[in-house]
This record gives structure tokens, C-alpha cells and sequence, in this order.
């Protein structure tokens, strides 16, 4: 006997529906800051397409919100459990369903990992651009759903830019195909560029076609330090300003060399006190990195050319310096992105104001595209009034990435965490045109309400 | 006293509106073939974001059509007047607002010639990398409207790739900027992706932020002339297994080589019975132009390395080979995509065809994309006959490419003239929510009815 929606459910896909407490708990949320804790009703592993348009039909039926989900690698709480949702997980549908090496594309499910799509595609002599730090755990779906950036995306561009076509299942379960298997295409609008970045609000991707890139056949890099930050971001314009184009180019800033020190007894922060992380790639790698070798040693830098084991690891350790420790209520890493020529000045700004409102700061940016990653924090042990002013410090952070002429998310999406500012970016009139999009695609307002646009 | 609607325009924007029968005669289409003769009732030369918003408050309250256009040289005809409509052309608004070179990005109205932008951007060691064959006359927000691709895409990607912020004019008249000015940016959904492409039936583009890229500072280019068109077509798959990524790859079947011997007195076709041009750009030029030789003189092709000026000629008889010679009811270019390893395959299954339906046909194609341009022509003698085997060849080369995997238009847009194969390539969820998202826009209709989508 069916006694609830949930109930019905699960007899529908008994394989699929978990209520077990555990479960309920680890898929709750993902790796952003939580400004609530609420749990899902069930998390559903979806298998098949069909499932993800069973579940879907059913969610319609019954008005049940539904918030998917790939590995909760996300910054920005999209894949929180939002009240009486169900939480949909797509990292069972993990199979790359086909690489073509002659047209240089992957057909896949939305549950493969990036670095899984990237080694199946270097046995063809190539490789999936897009590679945010989360690249070992994080799923194309979700990077999909985010728009992704990352490392390499100084030089090949964000995930929207290697996404072809997608199948996505609607909130009433239609299945739909947008995009085209070919490098080009305009035909009707850009319906996988709308739903890319979309954050789960628009429907379901339940298959992604991606181009891939050829693989460097040369790659070098160059580990550059310098006495300080404003230094170190003055160097990416110069390296700018010669015309070179690196397809890596990381900032960190000497609290996160000392940070990673900690972490893995390297000696960072005795080389310098920031670092400038290059990497060139391709038939040009060795001149190009010869260039920007010239550029940074005439404005002071101490440049060493990294062997290839010593590179490999610094540009690790670099991965690594997000994800040494979980953001919460009192430790939170932003993703504000500005115009290249400001960083100087913003990086200044934020300093300034971290330090007024007595918050500790350090900063790694993908610096090749002016986004920066500030983490602010202060001490657990100061309790709320220490949150305020973390709280106060991120608003400013934020104000003035705009006032800089920038954006309030880079890369990582507007989720739910960073909602309290879309307002401060977009006019009213765009706010209200993606409410109305949203409808289009979701009438009764079951994908994911309540992240990525204001209501 | 005021007459008409129009009469109200003409003494609210006296220089703006013109009925003179020259300018509604030359302002009435675009370069794609015409179904029918239409004339607008008015020409209105927009200045300024504030004629365009008067333009559309004034379109609103009457219910008016509006067609937006640059320089009219789009070919599916987008551009062309519908019935009762005016045409509103942004040529005038031509101001390059700014270049950054520090940010590499450049702000300008939508009147602005590719080429004239290009033209400043190297000033500073930059380029605007999209460029369409007919970069020397089309603007910037016709490029951005048809989300145009060029030679230079095989590398640098197309249009949309390089745009990264709008101002649009809604149908009602309200201004909303969409992007950011950053090279990255996730806040809200991509606005700007849907615009790009959308053919001036969201909206009118009135302000363009682009990114720049790195004028590379050396460039080499190669002739390889093969024994005909399959072998040609061999050699493009070949570079791709040899995973060298050139910046433009250009193929020209023997019919394409005579026609530009016929008007420019070369001798292209004497050299062989198909052209692969290949350029490569950056630090890795000469190295990647070196391994591409090896390759294709492996294939039997005869690999000539241009100097400079002979290189520079060749490309320049390439973009003019489309335009040789205007298209209409008895001569069609098409513009199909499909996936590159499909190329040989297609090519030939073209050629059976034209010959089945007694049809001519040349081919030349944006080959690193596997976008071609086939056209089709038969013997304006013969009348309307002739007209209707020309459509069943047409019809035949849009199956063809649908069934290979393909579209029906890899960067000329559907305008007009692709209307009857867009629900071919589209499911009907997809065209309905197309007409939804329009409807999102412009409920009353009046932005270039009729175009771009199935309504
Ligand atoms: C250490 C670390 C480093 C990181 N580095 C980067 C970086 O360099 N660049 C970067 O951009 N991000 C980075 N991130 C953030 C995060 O990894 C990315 O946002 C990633 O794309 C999320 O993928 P996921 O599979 O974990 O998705 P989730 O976190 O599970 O979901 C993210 C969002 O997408 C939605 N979603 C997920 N799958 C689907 C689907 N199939 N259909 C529809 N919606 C879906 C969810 O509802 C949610 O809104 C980093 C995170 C960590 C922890
Ligand atoms: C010889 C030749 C070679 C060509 N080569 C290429 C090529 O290599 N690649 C390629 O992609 N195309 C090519 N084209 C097609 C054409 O040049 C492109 O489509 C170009 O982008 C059109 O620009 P335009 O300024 O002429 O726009 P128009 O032809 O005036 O308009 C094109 C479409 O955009 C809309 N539109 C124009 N301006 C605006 C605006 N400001 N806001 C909103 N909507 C607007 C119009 O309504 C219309 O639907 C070629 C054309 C010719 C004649």
C-alpha cells in the first residue's frame, strides 16, 4: 500500500531511493558554507536516464523540489538540501559513453569524474580543457551546472567554451537535446550556454558532448618569486603586456605559501614572498617561457625553471591550496574576479580592509583571468561577533570587486551562499528576466528553488 | 499635425527616419537569397542607445516590426524586411567606445566594422579573433547577432567565444547589460550567450565588450595542393591526428580554384585539383608548419610554404570565394557543420548527389570545423524547373549532413531561409521552448518576426 509521495517513489525505483540517516546527512549539502542545516526527504541514485525522467514526472506530480547533485565539490552551497527537497545524485551515471578521436569530442554521463574523462581522452593524445582544482572528484555534470573554470582555462577557456551539446531532463521529465555534436553550430539559440552555469535551476544534464583539446606536446614551467604580492600581480600584466599567452598562471600570495608549508613541510614561503606560477604548453612552450623568464627576472623576480617532478608538484600544491580546509561560518573563500589591469589595486584594497576589520586574509587567484580567490577568516573562539565582522569584510570584498568593475563569482556560481549580492550585480530587469526564463523551463519551481537567481 | 505612426517617429527623430524609395529599396534585404520582395516602410539610422530606445517605446506602443541590422551582409536573410516592418540599422552607431590593452578587452557600438576594430587592436599588439570572410564590411553587432565564425575560429573559437558583455534594447525599450567585463564571470544565467546568435529576435544589441587576443608574432602559412577533394579532405583529418592545431584551415575543391581563376587570373587550379591552406600562429608557427608539411606531403599533397605576400594573397582569394558572385533562387551557399571525421564521407555523398539532380555545385569549407560551404547552382535559363531540382538538392544537402551528424548551419544562422529546415535539425519541445524564451523577451512579437526560430 502507497501511503506517501516518498513511498510511491521508491516502489517505483526501489534501487534508487535512499532514506537511510546517514545518507540523508552526507549528500545534505556541499562544500560551500551552510547557513542552515536542513536535510533532504531521500537521496535518489539515479542509474539510467529514465530514472532521472521517472524522478522527475514524480516530482512534477507531487511539487516536490528537487536539487541535483555530482560529487558536492561546489563552493557555493547549490547542492544544499533546500526544505522538503529530495536530493538527486547523478554519480552513478559515471560511464564516458564514447571518445572520438577523429572529431576530437567525448560523449558522456554526467557523473564522470573530470580527471576519469581526462586520462581515457590522453590515451587518444588528448585531454578535457576545463580542470578546476576539484578535477579528481568533481563531476562534468556538476561542472556543467557550474560552468566550471580552472587552471588551464588561462588559455582554453571556461567549461562553457568545451561544451558542444547536452541532454537534459526537464521539471515535467521531457528529455531534451540542445547544442550539436560539431565544433560549430547556430541553429535556433544557445540553449546549452543557458543551461551551462545554470546550477541544476533549468532541468537535469544527463549527458554532455564535450571537444576536446590536443595535448601539449612540450610544457614548461616557471616558478616565479617575488618579494611580495603587488609584485607578483604586476608580473601577470607584464607577462600580459609582452603578449605571451601561458596556459597557467597562479597567484598565491605568502600566507598560503606558509599555509601549504604547513601542510606539506614544503619552503615556500622562505623562497619568497609570493609566488608566480607559469606554465606555457604546446609547440611554442620553450620560447614562451623563455619570454615571460625575461619579463619577470626585469621586474626582481627569482625565476627557477622547474624540472618536471618539481613543476608537477607545485602545481598540485597550487590544487591543493583551496581545499586544505573546509569553509564554514567562520572561514570562507571567495571567487570575485575583476579586469586584469586592477588586480594590483584590488589586491591593495582588500588588504586595507581586512585589516580595519581585524580578519585574516590570503589569497590565491587564477590570476590569467583576473579571478581571485581571497579566503577571509577569523578565530572560532571570538564566536558570533567575530562572524559579523568576517560577514562585513566579505560584503566589502565583494562591493568592491564591483566598484573595481568586476563580478561577484568568477567560476564558482552564485549558489545559495552568494544570493545576498546578485542584486549588486545584476539591474532589476536582468534579475527579473531569469525569473521568467526559469518558469519557461520550470513552472511550478521545482529545480533547485531558492539558488543561482533571486526570485 | 500627426498623421501616422510613422509621421509621430519621423518629428520625434527628424535625422533618423528616412522613406526615401533609394534607401527602402537598399535597406530591404540582406545578402541571402530572397523568397520574396518586401520593403520596409521606414529606414531609421539609430545614433544613439537613446534613438534605439525611442525606436522601440514608439515599436511597442504601435505593434510595429522591427528588423535590426548592421551592414546587411548576413546570409539567410535575417536582415530582409518583413511585411509592415521597419529596418533599423545600426550602421551609424560605429564609435570604438575603448580599448584596454592592459585588460585586453575592447567596449563598442554595434556599427563598427570587424576590420576597423582589428585595426586598432593591433595597435597594441591585439586582435579581435573572430573574422568572417566578409570582415572587411560586417559589423561587430551583426557578427555578434549571427554569432559569426570565420577562418581564424578553427583556433580562436567564434564569436560568442569573444564576446563578454552586452547592452541590449528590449522590444519595450529598457536597456539591461548582460556579461561581465571580466574574462570570467558565472553571476546569473548567460544572458549573453543567448543574445549572441539570436539574430535581433530578443533584442537590439547596442554595446559590445570583447576580448581580445594576442596578435601572434609570427604566423606561417601553407599551400598544399592535392589531386582532388577526397585526398584534400584526408589531409584535414590527418593534422588532427597529428594533433597540431592550426589557426586557419581552409579547403577548396578544383570548381572553387577555377572560379577564382576565372576572376582574379591565378592559377590555382593548374596547381592542383584541391587546396588545403593551412596557417599557423604563435611561438610554435614554424614547428607546427613543419609538422603539418611532414604530414601532408605523406599524403601526396604538394606543400608549398608561401612567403609571406603569396600566403597573404591566397587567404585573401579564400574569403573572397564566397563572394564572387551573389546568391539567389538559382545559386544558393549553404553552410552545414559536421563532425570532422564525417568530412570525406560527406563530401562525397554530396557530389553523387548534385550529380543525380543535374545540379553544379563548388565547395570550399572552414575544414578545421568541419563547417562547409557547398554551393549549388543551376542554369538561370532553364527557370523554374531548374529552381525546383536546385531545392531538392538543397533539401537533400541538409538531410545528408543531419544524418552524418551534423546541422543545418554551422555560422550563418537560420534568418529566413533556413526556417524549413530548422524543425529537421530541432525536436518540437525545443522549438516550443525557443518560442517561450522569445515570448520571455518580446510578447507582442515585434523583434524580427519570422526569423531565426520555428514560431
Ligand atoms: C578543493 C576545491 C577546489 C576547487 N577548485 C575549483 C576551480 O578551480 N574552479 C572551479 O570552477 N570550481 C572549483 N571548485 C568548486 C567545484 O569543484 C566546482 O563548482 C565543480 O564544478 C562542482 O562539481 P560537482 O560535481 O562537485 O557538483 P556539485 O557540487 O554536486 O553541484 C554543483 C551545482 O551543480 C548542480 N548540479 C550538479 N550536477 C548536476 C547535473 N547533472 N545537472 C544539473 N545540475 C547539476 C548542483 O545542483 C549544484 O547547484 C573547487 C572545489 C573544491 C572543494
Ligand atoms: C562574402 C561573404 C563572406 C562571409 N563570410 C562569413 C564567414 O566566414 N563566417 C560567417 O559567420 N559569416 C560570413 N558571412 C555572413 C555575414 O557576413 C555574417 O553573418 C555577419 O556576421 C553579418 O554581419 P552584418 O553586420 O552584415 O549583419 P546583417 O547582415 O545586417 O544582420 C545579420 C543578422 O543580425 C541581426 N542584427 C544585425 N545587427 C544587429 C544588432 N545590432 N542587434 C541585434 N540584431 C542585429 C539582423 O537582424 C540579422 O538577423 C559572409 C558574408 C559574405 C557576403
Amino acid at each position: 500500500m502507497v501511503h506517501t509521495p516518498l513511498d510511491e517513489l521508491q516502489q517505483a525505483l526501489p534501487e534508487c531511493v535512499s532514506r537511510a540517516p546517514d545518507d540523508l546527512a552526507r549528500y545534505s549539502r556541499d562544500t560551500g558554507p551552510q547557513l542552515q542545516t536542513v536535510l533532504p526527504s531521500a537521496v535518489i541514485h539515479a542509474r539510467t536516464v529514465e530514472d532521472v525522467q521517472a524522478v522527475m514526472q514524480w516530482a512534477t506530480r507531487h511539487r516536490v523540489p528537487v536539487v541535483s547533485r555530482g560529487a558536492g565539490s561546489g563552493l557555493s552551497g547549490g547542492a544544499h538540501a533546500t526544505e522538503g527537497c529530495v536530493i538527486l545524485s547523478l554519480e552513478l551515471m559515471n560511464t564516458i559513453l564514447g571518445i572520438n578521436p577523429d572529431d576530437e569530442t567525448a560523449v558522456v554521463e554526467p557523473g564522470v569524474i573530470n580527471a576519469d574523462l581526462n586520462t581515457a581522452a590522453a590515451q587518444h593524445g588528448l585531454m578535457y580543457a576545463p580542470d578546476p582544482a576539484s578535477y579528481r572528484w568533481s563531476t562534468i555534470g556538476g561542472n556543467v551546472a557550474t560552468n566550471a573554470g580552472g587552471l588551464r582555462c588561462a588559455k582554453y577557456g571556461v567549461t562553457r567554451d568545451s561544451v558542444l551539446a547536452l541532454k537534459v531532463v526537464l521539471a515535467d521529465g521531457t528529455l531534451i537535446s540542445t547544442g550539436h555534436s560539431t565544433f560549430k553550430g547556430v541553429a535556433g539559440y544557445d540553449l546549452t550556454a543557458l543551461m551551462t552555469g545554470s546550477e541544476g535551476t533549468l532541468g537535469i544534464v544527463v549527458q554532455v558532448t564535450v571537444r576536446l583539446r590536443y595535448l601539449p606536446q612540450d610544457v614548461h614551467t616557471l616558478a616565479a618569486f617575488f618579494d611580495d604580492f603587488p609584485r607578483a600581480a604586476a608580473g601577470v600584466l607584464a607577462i600580459g603586456r609582452a603578449r605571451v599567452q601561458p596556459s597557467i598562471l597562479e597567484l598565491l600570495d605568502g600566507r598560503t605559501l606558509e599555509a601549504l608549508d604547513g601542510v606539506h613541510g614544503s619552503d615556500l614561503r622562505q623562497r619568497g614572498g609570493s609566488l608566480l606560477l607559469v606554465r606555457t604548453d604546446g609547440y611554442g612552450a620553450a620560447a614562451e617561457a623563455e619570454a615571460i623568464r625575461t619579463v619577470l627576472v626585469g621586474l626582481g623576480a627569482d625565476v627557477t625553471r622547474e624540472g618536471s617532478d618539481e613543476a608537477d608538484r607545485l602545481v598540485d600544491l597550487r590544487r591543493h591550496s583551496r581545499g586544505d580546509d573546509v569553509d564554514d561560518l567562520f572561514r570562507v573563500g571567495e571567487d570575485v574576479a575583476v579586469p586584469k589591469s586592477r588586480l594590483v589595486d584590488y589586491v591593495e584594497a582588500l588588504e586595507a580592509m581586512a585589516e580595519r576589520h581585524s580578519v585574516h586574509l590570503k589569497i590565491v587567484a587564477h590570476a590569467g583571468d583576473g579571478n581571485l580567490h581571497p579566503t577571509f577568516w577569523v578565530a572560532r573562539s571570538e564566536g558570533r561577533r567575530a562572524q559579523d565582522r568576517l560577514n562585513e569584510a566579505l560584503d566589502e570584498s565583494v562591493r568592491l570587486a564591483l566598484d573595481f568593475g568586476g563580478t561577484i563569482t568568477g567560476e564558482h556560481g552564485v549558489g545559495q551562499y552568494k544570493l545576498r549580492w546578485l542584486a549588486w550585480e545584476q539591474s532589476p530587469a536582468v534579475l527579473e528576466l531569469q525569473v521568467r526564463i526559469k518558469e519557461v523551463f520550470d513552472p511550478l519551481g521545482i529545480l533547485n528553488p531558492g539558488k543561482a537567481i533571486v526570485a
